[in-house]
């Protein structure tokens, strides 16, 4: 199987990478900055364009840009490409129409948070994949090359996935840049709540969130919840978090 | 050094399994009900007493009881153990001023977050002392022998560490709980979010979160927000949180 990728960001880096590591054989990378495609291509060993027109047949064309350039890219691929070739992209929330004008569209949508210069270990990273039948059962099989977590996701499915994953992902981080930004402004040692974090994360492989709830608000202990909130008085941002999040845990115990 | 422990609940739980791990002596647990009492004591083959007259003498008594029954617990421990013990409590909240008549007052407060019959490694827990120099030197001892991880906070130290744990575990855990509820209440399946949990963690131990911070606030990507409380439409609670902590995060990085 074939794959070229479209692409010189996070996520076309880190599937470079996973193909690499896998032996997929990626035939070109596409990216509109010479030094950056090239830079792609180095990890998988791959050829890279610049000129779309120059983009060969291959079996799988990844395009793993931002999610608003895709239709516009989509729109200057040369016709044998849109015709002879499965178009997918990697994006969370744009549905498969986002391909308009090619034949075997699809999606192929790897749901991780990616950092540059950090590498992820794909084996159990969900690839969201939808398309038709034909097609998703050809991606499927590069999927398996590099991920044993597949997942079939209609448009609505996989926008709702991607919701979930901010959640889970960009508000738990912002929370801990929270907590540990403010005992850094008191000039206490935010490393003290690195072994409480992991715990919490522990839990979750053996409790249900729903059971490994604790605290003030689980216990509606108000005292403590507004000393709490005398103690957050001039860190705004903080106090209205901590308020909408202590009334969002009493309404679902009480 | 002889310890012994008042309270049956979780705290008194896992400090009991810790000290046996350690070959901590421990003499004997109080509660006021037996039948808790005795299963407490079995975990560190300790005798137990349901009357605080029949408390020996012993090096420390740990006060290991819910945050609003230590003043008036205190006040029924006889007077030959507040004069010749180190009493020392383990709130998080609570001022070392709680053992009030008590001549070796101390605090020794694991930072953690504890769950009935869920095991956990103390090595790396936080165990936050105060007191006077003399009695904090004798307690750092005993801390010592259950953990590498030995703080000294002050009350109002130790009280901003306790607010922040609240965020980083109890507030955490909530969004995870919100995250995957949505999802089962859409009949997808939650596990899709396991991997991106894990690597969100992962990535706390090589960034900090203010680097580790992606998504659409990161990127005051209006458009993706903006779809998003959409689809959190009828979802109240969710949608006010969504709003609440992409605001914060559009702050931060604006």
């Amino acid at each position: 199987m074939k794959v070229s990728i479209v692409g010189t960001g996070n996520v076309a880096h880190h599937l470079a990478q996973a193909f690499a590591d896998s032996e997929v054989t990626v035939h070109q990378i596409y990216g509109r900055d010479e030094i950056e495609a090239e830079q792609i291509a180095a990890i998988c060993n791959s050829t890279y364009v610049t000129d779309v027109n120059l983009l060969d047949i291959v079996d799988v064309l990844l395009i793993a840009i931002s999610d608003d350039s895709i239709r516009a890219f989509v729109k200057t691929l040369p016709q044998k490409i849109k015709e002879e070739c499965i178009v997918a992209h990697t994006s969370g929330t744009k549905p498969i129409g986002a391909l308009k004008g090619c034949e075997h569209k699809a999606i192929f949508y790897p749901l991780q948070t990616f950092t540059q210069g950090l590498d992820v270990d794909f084996s159990n990273i969900p690839i969201c994949l939808n398309g038709k039948s034909k097609t998703v059962k050809k991606l499927n099989l590069l999927a398996q090359m590099i991920s044993g977590n597949i997942r079939y996701l209609s448009d609505e499915e996989r926008k709702q996935a991607h919701l979930s994953a901010v959640i889970i992902n960009n508000f738990t981080n912002h929370l801990i840049y929270l907590a540990k930004d403010r005992l850094d402004r008191l000039e206490l040692d935010p490393t003290i709540l690195d072994p409480l974090l992991q715990e919490t994360i522990r839990k979750q492989k053996l409790l249900t969130p729903y059971e490994a709830q604790t605290g003030p608000a689980r216990r509606e202990d108000v005292k403590t919840i507004s000393k709490h909130l005398d103690m957050l008085e001039g860190d705004d941002q903080l106090k209205e978090l901590y308020q909408v999040i202590s009334d969002s845990i009493i309404k679902i115990y009480s």
